[in-house]
């Protein structure tokens, strides 16, 4: 994947991806010297991609795009739907300017039936996700699968799950995509998500245990950047928190307070933080 | 509180606590050498009573009673409903023998608005907790708050808001209930939940980061260990693995897979592990 | 005891305490805000206290005194010489104006017979201890015992002989002064030390596993900064790194090579990673 | 290296490696269903190898042996002297049946100057290191090169320095051997070690950081499992506690009071601990 080094999710500065977050967001980004923003899009159709292009291109920053599908609109429940969207999705990311998207792009955040997934579903969401990624790869992108957590989707808890899927799919340009905050919940040791993934872990969500501020939590993150080194990571890691969620966004998440107390806490300790880390394990 | 020591929560045996369960679970419970069993009661009407109580005194083990409010029947949309099923709940506890009633005592698991909680939805909560905590006190028994975490409840996700709760309602059978589980997502590092909550902090679920096995997960379980130490915890140790779950409890707690690969690991590794780590820090 | 709040050890700056060094550290050292400076005397007799002292006074920072015996003056090997030693060495703290005396002052850093410490060696190091303690205390000073590792003395190497000593002389000036360096070897978990030496415990060296930068090493900081805040931890916490050692010091602390890259990344990522636990914790 | 899997270390029942020794060792080691056994010689040349080589062949177990140099034949102040010291302990090794020899055999264990090591004193283990590698490699057996403790040795303290030597001789039987007690001290992170040695790392002793009960201790377990995962480590992991140390050893390894409870506790809780990680961590 062409996308590597450090990036920031822009959660950071804003949820609805509009002209007035990217002229705020994109600017202040860049002072932190990162390597690509990932810029998260809840409706996609909505973006004015030239404009978000020209900033980047003017900040001279990659960027990845990420999104979760609209629950009618799923692989499981609305396979048409869901290739419909994340066609739109692509192209509208390939506009921006994007190398890959990623993230729940495989279902919904809040994609759940109360039961196990079945076989059934997993067969549809590969289906899809076949079909998405091969247009990814018509357009020069990558595809990435972000396992999350119980909570919030019931298709892909554990890289263990991603990996299968991304195996399963077989396609060059798929990729498996983890985060700190859901494998504190999903595996069985914090690096053991990556070590299950390994060959197909292109990007990491670098995200504290309350997405708050990394480095105030409970992850353990010596574990996850040896880890990372060990196994020879080369790509995109992205500092995700949530200290800007507007209510709309807030059920989904599920964030009910300020996960941080502010949004320089965060930047200004939470990153150079995980930086740190990252040269002291020689990733840097 | 009375409740003291190691004990297990019914989970690892059956969900649903009905007579086969307490014949299986009791028994095989005390070939753990624990304190005192957990009893969750999905159905507390339902619940044998006497059957538990003689069997409880035949196998000479103590009791603890856990539940979680129907979501009709919350102090937030039905306070009257709420307290006539926690009035209930406390006279089957009692008539089980049980010291104490805990858990999401002051709500339900699954409630949440899709914002943060309001004011009035906290007062009305304190409302029904105190008169249910007074209803308590006459039978003797005290009750707890368990904090759990974002997706599951959305009133008391911190230690700090079951304290602010606790303190509001001043009664002296009310106390904190903590869960390492919740923790690992909700605390800025995993013993901060122990600090905030010190002197009302009277029982704790030590329970995995994906409710597995103890010490095969992400928990920093020597954090915990020292920190409840270092405030002089004298109060019940709970292990808790949800290794059991039955398809209508599944999705109110968002379990998709076997969280251990079996209840003997669980038991046969996870507990002799908490238990080794409760001594290495002067806790038993 | 009165100091209280961050400092750091004057290793940072210059091993020898001379008019040049003080010239040089004190001015550096509170350009980070500190709260006071423990200045290390490898020959306290030729410290000029007046200059020191002025210095101190002119920076408005508070100081603490720290070193260990000559090899030929133990309270075990010759009492007398030893309470000398210690006697004159209070004498120059208290002009220098220190409110504690602290360190391997019931020993030295080397002393080791190549067996178990004797009850003859305790008893001779408990009274040496005793006196210069009560010598202190006419000066209105406190005396710290700090426990260092199996390598540099076989006297203190927990912290529960530490609290042994303390309580055996049984002096309201003398105290328990742990270094997470040492307790990283020697304690059966690193907040396990701090549980042990608890009400006695008032002033902590805050020093990186090998001695180099905090936070970047393998001690467990979280926990450390969880147990001091669980007990109610008021003293001193000093950062202590061994970035500038002479040659005829670092055979005593067997330093064969830089232990961390630069003073700076000491000071500019340690202190701060540090203070940021410490308020993470609620500790400042 | 043809050792691989789970060892113990012989200080588990006798330092001094003699008839009664191995009689009591191994049978008891085995018991434990251990791949290897390793066998220190504090004195190679009064070994009976013929009784323990018909031992170990009758228990089915493999062996590796270790020793430190004598300090008057070390390579820097008696190259001769101590090539003839590694060439008559790697006959012996060979005769025992052992596939490698390791440790301090490239020096001594408390071989220090008081200065940082010199280039001449390097290049005098180089050359003396070559030589009996060669002599070994002509036996058919592995040489490993165990970096330890700034203490205990000042050539060779971290896993950097162990795999600079281990490329300057540059033969195909030599490699590097870790210590996790040692790295503890060392490493800028536990798991730095093994990422630095990496594709020259062999062997390792998982070893408390008190040298008592591994997993009752300060060590990051899960990081140094979870690495030695990701690097795909494939040696030998050889359990060390040195709950068993004679008066004559006590000194050089500075152990002045027992490590652990007892015997019983490091091989009933250390071991089987040490291999739930290395399962959790899919090594075993």
């Amino acid at each position: 994947m062409s996308v590597s080094g450090f990036g920031v999710h822009t959660a950071m500065w804003a949820m609805e991806w509009n002209r007035a977050a990217a002229e705020f967001a994109i600017p202040e980004a860049v002072k932190h010297k990162i390597d690509f923003l990932e810029i998260t899009m809840l409706d996609p159709e909505g973006v004015d991609a030239d404009h978000t292009r020209s900033l980047l291109e003017k900040h001279e920053v990659d960027c990845v795009c990420s999104l979760g599908l609209p629950l009618d609109r799923l692989p499981t429940n609305n396979p048409e739907g869901a290739l419909e969207f994340l066609t739109m999705a692509l192209d509208k990311s390939h506009a921006i300017g994007a190398k890959a998207m990623s993230g729940v792009i495989y279902g919904g955040i809040g994609q759940r039936t109360g039961v196990a997934p079945t076989q059934g579903e997993i067969d549809a969401t590969a289906r899809v996700v076949a079909k998405a990624a091969a247009y990814a790869a018509k357009l020069g992108m990558d595809y990435g699968l972000e396992a999350v957590n119980r909570y919030e989707n019931h298709i892909l808890n554990t890289a263990e799950q991603a990996v299968d899927l991304c195996e399963r799919v077989g396609a060059k340009n798929v990729f498996v995509h983890l985060d700190t905050y859901h494998m504190n919940i999903e595996e069985k040791g914090i690096a053991n998500g990556i070590l299950k993934a390994r060959e197909h872990l292109k990007y990491i969500h670098l995200s504290a245990s309350d997405r708050g501020t990394p480095g105030c939590d409970t992850i353990q993150w010596d574990e996850v950047f040896a880890a990372l080194a060990a196994i020879g990571f080369k790509g995109g890691m992205a500092m995700e928190s949530f200290i800007t969620v507007p209510p709309q966004v807030a059920s989904a998440l599920s964030v009910w307070r300020p996960v941080a107390p502010s949004r320089e806490e965060v930047l200004g300790q939470g990153l150079p933080f995980l930086r740190g880390k990252a040269r002291q394990y020689g990733l840097i």
